[in-house]
């Protein structure tokens, strides 16, 4: 009877009409959520506690059928997506009365539209795309750190007197920094440093071109990374290459000079 | 006598100096759209109103032959940009008196402009290649929503209360979010809300490094896009395949072991 | 007794020392020009004249010689560095006294840095690639064109009554929305029309998404340009293509079978 | 026994826990500058101090163990990177004790961050590389130089007046066009000119869309030459090119044609 059961569950799982209903619940899920940032008459506000409370018990109808279908139910806990999903359902289904917590709450609530991203397999697919790339990128984010951090201490260190709120620790310099990557009022900031040290434009404009060359160098990284893959892909497809052509090219003269000498 | 008639206008419509006086006229239109924001005198307000008079007929009477000219009269308004032309000549018709409508007489009048687009082959290919990139990009710009909506609810959650100008509720709050993404005055925003909450900084940090990075993964995914079609254009003047060498070459290598058999 | 001299100052023309001192005169007009910038000593001053006059001589000088050491002197001036080398030195001649033309004339001896291009042959390389990039270009910033005109027509009708500093014109609305396309302070200008208009986000938003998206479409287009041509520039060099071995494997073929026949 | 000690010396320096270590010291040695930039206890300060001496002779350590480990000493001190390492110990070594060197003693042990790269030998494979692309790029920088030299020295003459804290010699005109650049509130710099000359938005349109371009075709430029690395390491792997293919062909071709004449 269970067996019935999980064939039935896992017929459903794969309906069509039962994934798009999965979207539609997190759309409204969505919706929900936006609402409540605008001002809501007490109406509207117990309607969306009503929603709220059906789509936590869809979610973890959901759940129960995609656990109870999964013909491996050892290792559902070990896939990255099924792990959040659990996390965001049973995190919703803690109760919160009192009004500290309700922020919190809340904010739960928010990531129930990351959802979406676990149940559109296109947008898992870019996900996981996109986690594939950072890996290959950590050197050069660990130099432009590098870069930071030094550049944040010499900061820290000379112009710490003449204005502190930007200046104050290696900390609020980094942050300083990050404002001047961004080109945001930059020179507010070095007019300021340059009426005690006029030199110190030679501090902003290197920096500027070292963070702009690392930036650089990570974007074509990136290119030349995906440029890589789809070669590969193209290679993975059996194409012969050029030294095995040129095999077969040697085994044919061989077969000729043999065949010469055989007259 | 009507195939005769749609015959001459097929070759005039053809004709290149009738298609010149009617990238001319779109011209005139244009500067004269241009000369309208400008305060006008009354003699050159009346020129202008005689010749917007002279380019809706004209416009008229070169949609009239494109129409008729037309062989396949019944998709002559299922090509889009016959529905875009059609529409702007006929919305130009409609008598227009009382000054309220005034305004959006003049604005459909600027759509003129685009006409330009329709007309000159060269641009149409252009606009419509950057239609075709569109759907492919769908789903990052779906992404980018996502992580917009989602920051602009925690945005309105935390930060409503610090200034609802800018985090009133989940409509403002991507505006503001998007500014943040142009890096307009971001630092502003984010010193306002880290006076009350310190570490509010990740908050947008992360934001940026998100976007950011969803960002250059459309961009390289156009460039890629760009690539390939370049690749099968290649591939579609039909160089034969190395596969399609190798297995020339095997069957070289048959006749040849025939060959050595035969003696 | 001339075709000596020709000879003589063809050589000297070529001479590595030569081609190095004028590169060093332009440095040091370069570094005149730059000097006449600061507040000068008279004693200065004097010198920044006796050194203006040498170098015009010596610019003088050095086109004599190109010019009579040119084998092909009727098509000297049908070379646009040329030309641009003979206005330079020719306007440097002109004797200018009144006050008022002064500034023209130091404007003029500006250009002169800009020789320093027409001599080194690595940048007139850099700036002739420059240059041919551009016409393939046309029509893309054609299409900006047209996005800039049709926004700023409706700027300025729409918002010309909210700010005639921003949108009073079209002239005007373009220089503004030029602007907005750099990202400075553009939400100032939002927030100003949106207490009036407060859809007008959906101007300024969609704005930002054509011209962005029509500027990456350049870049793109520069991109697979460049490419293109490194990918001719290996055709090029007579490297066999796919078909050609193909058409040889089939040669191969029909030798066999008629070789096979035979016996 | 110089020899013995040597080996083991260099059994030592290949360690993986040393290195390790080496790591783990530079990054304590990170966090006391950070620490420093703090408002720190008399208590913490003095441990600084100690932590500083222990860093200084680990350092030391590290630097003889290399370098007597090295078998070819001759050329240690040729190699950039123990260079820069030698350097940053014996600075390091000086003792610093009155208060107006302290700064400068601060700045130097700064640079021991800087030693991370040193170690780690990914960093120094993607240093070398950034440093590798900067000749290559040379001739743009020089004329992107060029081009900011010119509209510094015309900005200088034109707008001296205006305003002598942007404009006021050459030195501060191209600080001031380096701002211009990063679009960082240019537009008031430009309203200001605009006041006098109504025309000087061409000066400021045109340098923005030179600079633009010079820098595009820099970024083009570095993504070429990549791809143009990539591909020559493909080639060193001695996949034979489409010409060998061809010349094979062309020999086997030969054996068949007298194979057709024997007969």
């Amino acid at each position: 009877m269970y067996q019935t059961l999980k064939a039935k569950l896992f017929a459903l799982k794969e309906n069509k009409i039962f994934e798009l209903s999965v979207v539609a619940v997190i759309i409204i899920s969505a919706l929900e959520i936006g609402a409540k940032t605008f001002q809501l008459s007490d109406q509207a506000y117990s309607i969306t506690s009503v929603l709220d409370a059906f789509i936590t018990l869809f979610f973890l109808f959901e759940l129960t059928i995609r656990f109870i279908a999964d013909p491996d139910k050892k290792s559902f806990l070990k896939k990255g997506w099924n792990i959040f999903d659990t996390l965001v359902v049973f995190v919703s289904l803690i109760p919160i009365d009192n009004s500290e917590m309700a922020l919190l709450a809340r904010l739960v609530r928010v990531f129930r539209v990351l959802r979406m991203v676990s149940v559109v397999p296109e947008l898992r697919v870019l996900i996981n795309s996109l986690l594939k790339a950072l890996p290959q990128l950590g050197y050069v984010i660990l130099l432009m750190f590098i870069i930071f951090y030094i550049y944040a201490a010499i900061g820290s260190f000379i112009f710490h007197d003449i204005n502190p709120t930007l200046w104050g620790d290696i900390a609020i310099s980094m942050l300083t920094l990050f404002r001047i990557m961004t080109f945001e009022d930059w020179t507010d900031i070095q007019y300021e440093t340059m009426e005690v040290y006029p030199f110190s434009w030679i501090f902003y404009l290197s920096f500027i071109f070292f963070t702009a060359f690392a930036f650089l160098n990570m974007v074509i990284g990136i290119v030349v990374n995906v440029m890589e893959e789809e070669h590969q892909a193209a290679r993975a497809k059996k194409e012969p290459t050029l030294t095995e052509l040129q095999q077969e090219l040697k085994e044919i003269k061989a077969l000729l000079s043999q065949s010469n000498q055989h007259k």
